[in-house]
C-alpha cells in the first residue's frame, strides 16, 4: 500500500504555482496546488468544464469572481466552485497549499 | 458563494467515528471523517465498491489490510484504497480527521 504525504516535495518559488496529481480516473482529478504569494495574471479567468470542490490546508487565500465578489479563505476552508463559474486567484499567504478535486 | 470549514462542529464524543458528507453528486462523495480513539469493531472489515482515496489532515491513525498489512498515517499522509480492498482502522489518536473521496 503507497502511502504519500501532501507536504512532501514542496516548491519555493515565491510567485510560482505549482500542480501536482495525486489521483485521477475517468471521472475526478485530485490535485495539489502550491501557491507562494501568488495570484493569477490580471485579467485572468479559470473557466472549467468539471466541477471543482476546493479546501485550503495551509495558509490563507482571496478567490475572486466574475460577479465581483471576492471570497477570503483560511486553513480548512472549502468551497465548491461550479462549472463554468469564472474565478480567479486574487491574492495567497507566502505558501498556499490546496487540495484541489475536479468532478466530472 | 458558501464557504465552509472542515473543522467546524466537530464532535467530541470519545470513541465515536463521525461523518459528514461535504459533496456528492453521481461520481463523486466527498466526506470528512472525524475518529476518537476509535478502531473498528474487531473482526469487521470495509469492503467498498467505490475506490477511496484518503488523506488524514489530523492526528495520526493506523489502518489494517485483510492481507495482514498495517500502515501508519500522519498528517498529510494520503493513499488510495482500491475498491473491495478489505481494510480496517486498527487505532487511531483523540482526535483523527481525515478527509475521503469516494469515486465510482
Amino acid at each position: 500500500m503507497e502511502v504519500k504525504n501532501l507536504f512532501a516535495n514542496l516548491s519555493q518559488v515565491k510567485g510560482s504555482e505549482e500542480f501536482l496529481t495525486l489521483f485521477e480516473n475517468a471521472n475526478v482529478k485530485i490535485e495539489r496546488i502550491v501557491s507562494h504569494s501568488s495570484p493569477s495574471p490580471a485579467g485572468f479567468w479559470y473557466d472549467q468544464d468539471d466541477d471543482e470542490w476546493v479546501i485550503v490546508v495551509r495558509g490563507t487565500a482571496i478567490l475572486e469572481f466574475a460577479n465581483g465578489e471576492q471570497v477570503e479563505l483560511h486553513e480548512g476552508d472549502y468551497l465548491t466552485i461550479a462549472r463554468h463559474a469564472k474565478h480567479r486567484v486574487a491574492s495567497t499567504s507566502e505558501e498556499t497549499i490546496w487540495l484541489a478535486v475536479h468532478v466530472r
